[in-house]
């Protein structure tokens, strides 16, 4: 493979990595082994995929520097040791146990010196279960390339399973649908300036006029116009440290749905509303719920006919409705948000939606990482992110997928990184979040329970019959 | 506490950091339980250490900045889960698995954001031992200091043993009494200024006298006298990566003082000679075996009547004679560049020492680091370290210690490192490399038995007849 240079959004993931700041995404899986697995299935499974040496880009690329320029290049002393780990978890093997492993792996750095990624296979979880964590650099694939590098390598067949290779033999396109964890500044302007490339001038006067728009709903106090300026500064919102608190736990998809239909709301308006819900619990337990309602930053795919480029993402900033303690009400807020957000968004090109949101929200990322004109605001103050998963039982290895749970990033000042998988028949929620900085980030596993359960009361649906087929436990322990 | 403030050495060592050279130290302990141990042993002793939370200093302190200055801080929030981990060896749980774990820990940085060390306790080794890894960074502590307050938890009783507190309970005082991992340029020349300022300008005249010395042992090619161009660069001397390797193995204390007294050698001699031989084999082997002898660094004690500082130590340059294929050949050329070395050290006090060596080495120093005045050569090849353990059996939580294993520092240009522990059956070799420059180290666990039992043979000496009491296994796998 001949040198590869890195895009410019790669290079940044590399660039702003600091100490304190891994720039990698994660993904726990949890599998059910074949009922008559031996007892040292784990080990076996282990031994097998060691032999599994022919690694497909972009999992044999190393990061090289030739006068000071980044590339990738094929690492010819390929060593899958450093990349694939057997590990086991200690006595009592429970999901707790688990969890702390995780979050340790995911506070380490990668080793710039190899390919950027690394796969655990972790054996002794009392329920028989075996888990792999995966982690790989943004700066290599984005978090939906490496799930869908995972999808493939599983099948809807328990037996074809067995027949297909380790993820790092899947050759993967190299796709870039996800931005940066946060519109930083640099890359905002970056992207402002690409953005206007693609778009050309003639997008000047659309995006003034939409500028204009937000001006007159600003004036006219439109509570669904999230501003620069519209979240308030709490304890999600402070510099991190470099470790990191892992959490985890799946939701009955068919409860989520039950309560969208009686509200004529989408499932993601549902989860963003149980965000809310157990966020304004977590924070009201600590003292430290502001007045006003959390933003979370949702990243939305703006695919459209008229791109060019695919998918592309946004950051659609929503109001989480925090401020509101009755259940009902905080649902049709957020999906008031959304829905305003949605309508907005319809009325721009990609183009012109990057170039707004740049002159929109550019003084809200530097207030954001600076604080410098106005301490009490911020831009955003959780990333609340949604990723399609499976919508059949998977298999990988001949055993049953029973958990996909998204290991995110988080980053200065955004101290909280919420995203999730839909599956079939449960939505895999991964809470990641600096363990420094939030206390008791587990607790918020039962404030989105409590926070479901509300919302199906205020709804009227009667969770006991509202499922069905093989889904009866309602939420599923790891989760 | 009150706030701090860093010496220059501890804040050195945090300035040098960088991603791939990380500056803490660890020790691999390996502890055989009582023969009537439940199968829950090590998850109660876990449960039984989480209760330990009354942290002493330094282990309390975490690091803090004000102004840009560095201070040491007690960190209020102490979180001892963060700090002591309990985990567990995959199947079969070999040594193997061990070592590849505790190489993967001591890779990872620790998190600046906490106090600086962390203690993993390990279960399911397969011949039913645990084992102990601990890190903790050179700024707060020294390897030697961090063994100490291993040792007070420790008896010589098993019962006592079971009545004494976590290592991180133990009040311990700040102890500097070993260099940075190489005589660094810049704290060379700090060394340089507070040798004069403590030793006054009366030393000069002596330096002069000795550097006059060490030139007429030029001039007249006496082979003891080390240069800062001896050593000839090799695959040992290149810039190294952030991923580690650790081999472990013990040697029986009495085989080695036996090769010592038929060549009327200090047992440092012999182990010296061994980690020659070794190292001759090893790179033999890869065809990079240098035409001349390797250097090893190895930090010397200098306690002198006349030293105000009391301990203070100093890297004596040897050679391990790696040119010489005859074992007694290569022990007698070690014996005699130690002793040349140790008869120079005598000459001089601890203030001319160091202004010495720094007129003598910093042109070393500076090569080794840039290439620019030799390309061929450097100021060592590799630092070889021992560290006096405990003298009897000893006990920790009612289990016996059978192994002690140096875990030390690697930085570029000395992608090895060889520290062991002197125990009173067996010496405990720690070798710590980078992974990705140097293939296959444990190989040189088998190269320094090799190596040894030619010593034994050149010797005269009988291993077999020369075990006696409990040592009866010659070789003890951790190791």
């Amino acid at each position: 493979m001949a040198l590869r240079r890195l895009s410019t959004m790669d290079s940044a993931f590399l660039v702003l990595e600091r100490q304190h700041l891994p720039f990698h995404v994660g993904g726990l899986m949890l599998f059910q082994p074949p009922a008559d697995a031996p007892p040292d299935f784990a080990a076996k499974l282990a031994e097998r995929l060691r032999q599994s040496t022919q690694t497909a880009a972009p999992f044999n690329r190393r990061l090289v520097s030739r006068l000071g320029v980044k590339f990738w290049e094929e690492d010819r002393d390929f060593d899958l040791a450093h990349h694939f780990v057997h590990l086991a978890l200690p006595q009592p093997g429970r999901i707790r146990e688990l969890l702390d492993m995780v979050a340790r792996m995911h506070s380490a750095h990668l080793d710039r010196a190899y390919p950027l990624w690394r796969t655990y296979l972790i054996e002794g979880l009392e329920d028989g279960r075996i888990a792999v964590y995966s982690m790989i650099h943004h700066a290599l694939v984005d978090g939906v390339a490496a799930l869908r590098v995972q999808m493939k390598t599983m099948s809807a067949d328990r037996e074809e399973s067995l027949t297909l290779p380790a993820p790092w033999e899947m050759k993967t396109r190299k796709t870039r649908n996800v931005p940066l964890p946060i519109p930083a500044f640099s890359t905002g302007s970056i992207a402002t300036v690409s953005a206007l490339l693609r778009g050309g001038r003639k997008s000047i006067p659309a995006v003034t006029r939409q500028l204009r728009r937000s001006l007159q709903d600003y004036r006219s106090n439109n509570p669904d116009l999230i501003t620069s300026f519209s979240a308030p500064r709490c304890i999600l919102n402070q510099k991190i440290t470099g470790s990191r608190r892992f959490a985890a736990q799946s939701y009955a998809t068919d409860r989520i749905k039950a309560v969208g239909e009686a509200f004529e709301a989408t499932s993601n308006d549902v989860i963003l509303a149980m965000c809310g819900g157990a966020l304004r619990r977590y924070l009201d337990d600590l003292h430290a719920l502001p007045e006003s309602p959390l933003i979370a930053g949702v990243p939305v795919s703006t695919r459209r006919d008229d791109s060019e480029t695919g998918n592309q993402v946004f950051f659609a900033l929503t109001s989480l409705a925090t401020h509101l303690a009755n259940p009902a009400a905080r649902m049709r807020a957020v999906k008031s948000s959304m829905d305003y957000n949605k309508q907005r968004m319809a009325q721009m090109s990609v183009a012109e939606l990057v170039a707004y949101s740049s002159a929109m929200y550019a003084p809200g990322v530097v207030n954001m990482l600076t604080g410098l004109v106005n301490r009490k605001r911020t831009l955003m103050n959780v990333v609340i992110s949604h990723v399609p998963g499976p919508r059949t039982p998977m298999y990988w290895q001949g055993c049953e997928l029973t958990g996909l749970y998204p290991v995110s990033i988080v980053i200065d000042e955004v101290a909280l990184n919420i995203t999730l998988v839909r599956r079939h028949d449960f939505v895999d929620f991964g809470l990641i979040a600096c363990r420094k900085t939030l206390p008791q980030v587990q607790r918020l596993l039962d404030h989105l329970e409590t926070a479901l359960q509300e919302l199906e009361t205020a709804a009227g649906v009667k969770p006991a019959t509202a499922i069905t087929g093989k889904s009866r436990k309602r939420t599923h322990k790891p989760a």
